[in-house]
């Protein structure tokens, strides 16, 4: 870890000493919002921001994020988060309560194309990205410098389709070995084997260079150039085992007009491309996304 | 009232008999959420949706909107505003609790240029705009004919600065006559004065024909025009007794440029006033929005 | 006509008496702009707006469109179409000539949703629309007394796909009969056949509810809903075989998130839906777009 | 100049050998653009892209920017630049006319926040923004690793309102020493004197952190915090002696809502700020603005 961030991170960690987030799903019924509001307020825990949102009023599914502030919250942490089993059990909840302070770790893969890893970095460096970026993978050397330059173990994996297995195998070590919350795929142009996204569900972060379901698939600005198309985009999603068919994090568009050939498409949509990512992956670096039967909720 | 709006409402009202809404402001401390979420629960209500913002977790002011659903809440909704006083004294609470089928009553002004008045009609037959249109006040004769094809009552009272007083006069005798809660001004030429302020805060809602504060007071397209901006805009705000001062609901622009006459501008910033206000109106009358030194909080 | 729509329509052939536009679209080559340019002064005429591109400098295509001020263009205008046949010979241009005060004949499609058309009607009664709306062709009754307001002839004429071929020919007639330069379909919800699009080239307006080429086909905010996207669009686009497959004029969107069901996906997708199809209209009737290729060039 | 860039750019030169640009204004009457094109065409060259503006068809001015492709241009350019000295005699025109291999020399002034800097090297690099980049000036030092990391020079000139003469002295040697076409305030958060504006007319352009005219002067973002507005924007112009008066180039926003504090308000700016100003130096690099009457045409 760089100095740099080293002392972002501490300031970062002092000032959200005490603050919390708390994110919930169950089937909807009168009493949720009393039960957990209670169990904050037991811990003397102060509701800071508050999202809820339920599909359907009648046997529908409920979803809130709660971030808080508690008074010594490091030292409470871990009684709370037994405590809140039982409230849990109660209501059928899948949830997540996380201390704000314990910061998520970020693997980076990236193939040529450094435009996206560039905006992540920039972010992270301007401490808008509060991650500890652990590792960054590539199956390409462009990016080693200003990995390195930064402090940040940079790993050059050689990947094709003949050999994924092995490649995969090595990645997942990593992954291991770095105990990662998040893997963000900034232009990672190798596809990803079942076998990864099982191990990783909800945790990669892709940006597909389309607004989609326009042009799935591969070279989307030459299916959009040749289309005709007045309005070119990008969309940030979670990888499942359906090529560009996962849960929708954000999305983006810019005008264009006949004047734009294909590599004018690619210059406008590197922008978009850069924006919609690092707005994806902030927000679930906040836990603000919950995934539901393929589609977000983005509170 | 018509016979398709009062369809309309009666349908409305039916699917909405249950349906209610909270707003509560009030000094920032644990425990708000709690006692509110508990307060709910014990009449069997379901929150719905919910949004919660605090200026400041120490110390600041904590603002939530909470629609929920309560079985027979018709019953049951004059005793839960009694009740919930205890309550609000608690927290020294501002608050309003509104049954949705309660259909607030709107009077729209508006002078020679109809297009806002129009936009308003338009989304209120639609079913969009849900509000009992009860009168339209008018210094000029335009919009008589689609004001009455609809059945609304209209009212011209012709108006100059010299009579200002008489014709405020007449029409607070008609806002009170028609139980008014809402007024929307859809490009009504007339300063207001401070006495008719006075008797309708935070329920006068303007669309003005810029993105302010830029260009405040008169003749916003041509001082555009003059000073080569590249974007225009509009803003709708409650009035208050600074001219063009008031708190901000809504804003939105468009991108010209040098060809845009000032003729251009105004017709592409009739379309922006046009949406600008109806969603503005929309949010009010879903009590989306709170008003917190001469800023608006939209939830 | 009405007699509201003649003297608009008189006001504004007075004032473009003098006005206009050729479009040309030529294999590029040195010395066309000269060749266009010299031609014009010839005439006396003052080139007030040009605009040109070509796809490529070397072997490819070249497109202009220029507007201008000719005195006396009423008495010249047959005399200058004559003389360009011999420049754009000399060319292989294909090309059109048009005096402004030619104003075109439009007859407009729809079906049971009106919020396209009537979008269309409102830019037509405040003059930003500038074209004979000649008659209206519906399958369903419900437009009939908007339209007939406006002394605009409508026809109701039952269609499905049974009995396409006699619809479409009673269509054909009308549009013969009243002289129709353009078709706007307006949300028609009924299947064209190629010989009804062979017979009108380049002449039909569609506006389709997704930012094509996503959810091509039927039910396309449906699709979006279950989908998850955060933005919905329209796209306008002139008809050919292929459904959903012609040359793209105009496309926008609109931002939603997770609360949108599909009833609310369609309200604020027929706001998109208007704005979008009113500008490709308007393009269109002001000789703005030129296709090549499956694709516009809008100038 | 870095290898890296001396390589990028004799590419840039190779690739547009032939290529050249013509601004032309004047005022409108018949036979300008006859008198161009013969002109371009007599030299064999192609007209690649033409844009033109009239302001007002009788007694305006006339605006036209051509790009062509000439057959050794090289050679020819210092005499059709001799021969349009006629032409532009005749029609009193300003004009030049630039081959693009003669790329532009810009400075880059800077103070310690260096998003928009870097928003612009990173252009640079990629390709994006051709230029060569002489040298940054800065009052501050925290710009200097980066700078000089790629080879470009840096300078250190502190600088407050007491010594502005000095400063203003030392910067003008430099620019003359650089030979400096350009010169852009990459958020330089000094004022500069009437002396050094008038040194440099419309060759200075500024990123101004606010949609101007709103929050003209200093602290906009705390002002746009203060008043509450639900759009924050950022406007690029050329630097006249007016503060913040000077002719806009490009205009951008982005929506805000009530959680944004002034701290979130200048990271969503930081990031229009970029863009704003990438785009108007592109523009202004690739001759796309003239500036007419204190407004700017963007062709």
């Amino acid at each position: 870890m760089s100095s740099f961030f080293k002392n972002q991170l501490e300031q970062f960690q002092e000032k959200n000493q005490n603050r919390g987030r708390l994110l919930v799903s169950c089937p909807d019924q009168p009493g949720i919002v009393a039960a957990i509001s209670q169990f904050l307020f037991s811990y003397n825990a102060n509701i800071i921001e508050s999202n809820q949102y339920s599909t359907n009023p009648e046997g529908g599914r409920f979803f809130i994020r709660i971030e808080f502030e508690c008074p010594s919250l490091k030292d409470k942490a871990k009684d709370m988060k037994q405590q809140f089993v039982e409230i849990a059990a109660q209501f059928s909840m899948e949830w997540s309560f996380r201390p704000v302070f314990e910061v998520k770790r970020t693997a980076i893969f990236v193939s040529k194309e450094l435009h996206c890893l560039l905006e992540l970095l920039w972010e992270w460096q301007s401490g808008d990205l509060l991650t500890d970026i652990a590792l960054v993978i590539s199956n390409h050397e462009e990016a080693r410098d200003v990995v390195e330059g930064l402090n940040i173990p940079f790993y050059y994996i050689p990947a094709n389709k003949d050999i994924r297995a092995e490649v995969e195998a090595k990645q997942l070590q990593l992954l291991k070995e770095h105990d990662i919350d998040v893997i963000v795929l900034a232009r990672y142009m190798q596809i990803l084997t079942p076998n990864f996204v099982a191990a990783n569900p909800n945790k990669i972060i892709n940006i597909h260079h389309s607004f989609l379901p326009a042009f799935i698939g591969a070279r989307p600005y030459e299916r959009a150039y040749s289309r005709g198309v007045k309005l070119i985009g990008a969309t940030s999603h979670y990888v499942t085992n359906d090529l560009d068919e996962g849960p929708i994090i954000e999305q983006d568009i810019a005008r264009v007009d006949h004047r734009s050939n294909v590599e004018a498409l690619k210059k406008i949509g590197r922008s978009i491309e850069r924006s919609v990512l690092a707005r994806a992956v902030k927000w679930h670096l906040e836990d603000r996304v919950i995934v539901h039967q393929n589609k977000t909720i983005v509170f």
